[in-house]
């Protein structure tokens, strides 16, 4: 009887892993490639390029700010990726918001965004102020900040549950 | 005797699925699935957002402005993703940019950034002012504007050959 129970059960785990992962699988899609990882170490924070894309920063020091576009690592897992809803930040009591209507760490692709402060930019390495990632977080590209393309500053609408100042600085 | 092979032979092609499954998520690349089209007839600009996600859109009608993810479509062939300097807009009076150092629709990842304005969110439709995109263009991913995040303003720096007014509006 023992071994009927452990049969059925691993039958519906191998039909729910294979209904994750065929859904994660049908259709189309595009790759995404890693170009270089996020570098933290003591007070120094950096994004470190592939050598083989270093040339694609030439005159990446003439700007103040870039734009990171990394990956969430952690989180590319069929499960995650089909999470639609979550309470912001983890607090209950933000109300259910849905994915890409919050900056969740969960999202059917894992791009995750952030506009840093350039230090210098030496040969594969950009220094940074800071940057709200993990440490060898994959950084999949990279974009200088254009105020004129990047930002929004008339009509302004946030939810209540960011109750943020508007502008950092 | 039987329901032993069915349940080691179960156990291997869980085993196997998982395997085939990690493999395509870790080292080499990070799959990228679709989750809608921008659509451009006459006056109207919109994200069409795929049916199946329409629930991660919960909330966003309280923004007033959205970060639109999307893929350079045209543009992706090994050769495209392989440039890693151009002339800026294409204008050869611009020096040779690196592909990070500007918003080239050339670079090794075919991700696109654009903030657009809210009109309104309907079901799995947002209906935005326009959006410097091609009709049919495959969405990746929405983010709501947050202006603490995304924007910058102290001691912006730009290149010379992009001589734009530093905020737009």
């Amino acid at each position: 009887m023992k071994i009927y129970t452990i049969s059925i059960l691993l039958i519906f785990s191998f039909l729910l892993s294979f209904k994750a992962y065929s859904f994660q699988n049908s259709g189309e899609f595009f790759k995404i490639y890693p170009i270089g990882k996020v570098k933290k170490k003591g007070d120094s924070t950096c994004i470190k390029i592939l050598d083989r894309y270093s040339n694609a920063l030439k005159g990446m020091n003439e700007f103040s700010h870039v734009i990171v576009v990394y990956w969430f690592n952690k989180n590319d897992t069929p499960e995650k990726r089909s999470i639609l809803q979550v309470h912001p930040r983890g607090n209950k009591e933000n109300p259910m918001t849905g994915v890409f209507a919050c900056r969740a760490p969960v999202r059917p692709n894992l791009i995750a965004l952030t506009v840093c402060k350039i230090i210098s930019v030496k040969r594969n390495i950009i220094y940074i102020d800071k940057i709200d990632a993990f440490d060898e977080s994959t950084v999949i590209d990279l974009k200088p900040y254009i105020p004129r393309l990047d930002s929004a500053r008339k009509d302004i609408r946030l939810p209540q549950w960011l109750d943020f100042p508007l502008i950092n600085g």
